[in-house]
């Protein structure tokens, strides 16, 4: 598995055969024994294979053509609703409609989500977590109907890879994100050490050069994830927090 | 690998045996190669292995006996300051103190955190998620002197678990927690039979009992996760989450 794990990269092109309903639901059973918060499940999955809708989730994920190309795609929510409404029927009134309880919502979706993929890949298959999610989350809880306390977190695109196999990307190396016991914050010279692979792949000197910048980093600030974008989505993302109950 | 998943708990009591650094480094190299949000790698992970260090990190775990037991105490950490700060050092201006960054930072942090688990696990390693990080994330800030935009999110306490393994804890059935196509909300009828198997079984029973309560839903929202705790805590994390910058 580990050597599965050095290996991996997110795949975006599926071959036509469909996922069994019985390897998906084993798989998802699995991906349950991963721990959560005190062991309240403060998760959901919306599984979508109906082509319809797709069509409906697809604006939400910018028209990545994942979205309708994969067999299968998975949306993993946050959801305190369950537990409130188990409350309500048990003579217990929770107190969950707060943001801490959002992020160990956040938290616990993450963890299975995760676990759901490194299970789903020892089997062949492959996927690719959109970060699109959370952009437009008020689309997406519209299409899947998602009630008070369930926020939609990340979405995953899943099916049988095709070949050959996309490359995979690079990493930093481990000492730009291990710090020794402390914090250990960065300077000029740490970010010229740390950065320096990354930034001399022929792949990333295309990049910046097809996108007409001077630097590998004005390609993300200026291109890929602009203080613009990140500024309305976080506007939307506040607006679903509050309409779905976390934060008053 | 998913033999392993199926009867995975988490491990609260450590060997008196240290974690070879080179494996821990082997393994957080691994884990590296989970998605992440547009390959930036909003995530750092700080090691606690000096006892000092520990007793310190203690208290904000509310004094869990793992923090001090286990050889080794991982904080993982949503991360925008390595990326903001090469940005700085690139001619670009990076946009990333904000919601959605935060959140991005946060889901890259636990994609890293579940994969480092996986892997160690395999390597017969085990460990324990601790949800406090989030409600003491100020006082972990201090003590791992985590700058701007960097905020905790979750610890991990690892070593080689003691015989006997503890009992694996009951999961729902997999149909409280998938949705097909659409969310299905919980109606009383389906909140019975979701959670019927989790309230007959004697150890939560025995829990009910010892907490001299009624049901088992209100050990949980009286004493555990009760609205006051969930409430205060919140307020910390949101002003957390302003000092570290991610909202204005």
């Amino acid at each position: 598995m580990i050597e599965l794990m050095k290996r991996r990269r997110s795949i975006r092109q599926y071959k036509q055969e469909d996922v069994p309903e019985i390897l998906l639901e084993e798989l998802l059973e699995v991906a349950m024994k991963a721990s959560n918060t005190g062991n309240m499940q403060l998760y959901s999955v919306v599984v979508t294979r109906d082509a319809e809708n797709k069509k409906r989730l697809a604006p939400a994920h910018f028209n990545q053509p994942m979205v309708t190309a994969a067999p299968v795609v998975l949306t993993f929510c946050a959801d305190a609703n369950r537990f409130v409404k188990w409350a309500d029927c048990r003579k217990a009134k929770a107190g969950f409609d707060n943001l801490q309880t959002f992020i160990a919502s956040t938290i616990d979706a993450m963890l299975f989500a995760e676990a759901f993929l490194e299970a789903a890949e020892e089997k062949g298959l492959g996927g690719c977590f959109l970060g699109t999610t959370t952009y437009n989350a008020d689309q997406i809880i519209e299409v899947l109907k998602l009630p008070r306390l369930v926020v939609p977190i990340v979405t995953l695109t899943l099916g049988y890879p095709t070949e050959p196999l996309p490359s995979e990307s690079e990493r930093l190396p481990l000492a730009a994100i291990m710090h020794k016991e402390c914090y250990k914050d960065y300077t000029p010279q740490s970010i010229d050490a740390f950065y320096k692979e990354k930034e001399t792949l022929e792949v990333n000197k295309e990049f910046v050069r097809i996108n007409n910048k001077e630097t590998l980093a004005q390609v993300f600030t200026d291109i890929r994830y602009t203080k613009e974008n990140c500024e309305h989505f976080s506007e939307v993302l506040m607006h679903v927090l509050k309409q779905q109950g976390f934060i008053s």
